[in-house]
């Protein structure tokens, strides 16, 4: 019998960069007693966005956030600069990287490889409280 | 009980750039008579995309087509030019971002956050009349 | 009535860059019996990834690959460089493009645009065999 179940989860990552949140996910999916179905993470925000990526190398972390600060600087000449100099990067690197993720659960869990891990890519500097909203749909 | 709704969404942006279509999305959700559950949203070109952006300041709109403008400029030197120096910037552009958004819905509402709006990127200078097909399964 | 499908797909690119497999996934449809509903595919690595690109014109294939290979180059200064000058780049290209997607399925198949194919973005340069788990849901 198909249902769904819902969350809203509540984040803040200690500082800008990678945030892994793949255990609150397990967690959810666990307690919501659905085996086989299809969990979606959507990020209520503009200024922070989701990546699933490597979750062994802290070096390989480091890169990531040093590409995207290259790539949209805090140094660029924005038009939108209104909550300072990481207002207008942080929306570019949402925009190049996911507002949400959709992963298929099988016999309980989100059918991760072993490599990867679920996060949480903040872009402010003041690093707010961020909501998650998670679903699972599946039975 | 869960069940489905489906529909084509016709959109044609004034100009390439960023166009809001939020107000199309709610009135589907709505209509569907779905209160809870997933919707999809699903691009069927390559040389436009979706985007969920800032829908407060303009700026921020502005700073966002700038900044893919450059990152994948139309005076690059591509092999793939048939239809113009926009053709190719414009499939660049669309990988870079998205061709399909999942968003939760709950109580007859996308759960998106309070400055987040639903955007169509159009990459293309001459502006077709695109398509967007909306999914929403639930209950 | 609303029942789910799933399978994992392997795939072996003959050479880094976009691979194909629109095919393969447009069978598990067909096998799949199910109509109407949602199709996710998730890529279960992070140095490999999806996208959905023109499926008609190999140039414009080739301009891709060499846009990400310029953007997350293989000379750039990383700190993670364990497996090989290939490897980060493989993890920031696969940031900037997509790990999952889903589709609506309509009259039993995915609702793709005439020009939309889906592909493999290999990464690695001895191109290992991937899985894409597969998911749908629907009627």
């Amino acid at each position: 019998m198909l249902r769904q179940a819902n969350a809203l989860l509540p984040i803040r990552a200690e500082r800008p960069g990678l945030h892994e949140f793949t255990d609150e996910v397990r967690d959810f999916v666990a307690k919501s007693g659905i085996n086989d179905g299809l969990l979606t993470l959507f990020c209520r925000h503009t200024s922070a966005s989701l990546v699933i990526q490597e979750n062994a190398a802290p070096a390989a972390r480091r890169d990531l956030e040093a590409f995207f600060a290259r790539v949209a600087p805090e140094s660029g000449d924005y038009e939108h600069d209104d909550e300072g100099p990481d207002d207008m990067p942080a929306h570019l690197r949402s925009a190049l990287t996911q507002t949400q993720l959709s992963i298929p659960v099988q016999h309980g869990k989100a059918v991760l490889g072993t490599w990867q891990g679920i996060f949480l890519f903040e872009h402010r500097r003041n690093t707010p409280e961020r909501e998650i909203a998670l679903h699972l749909i599946g039975e």
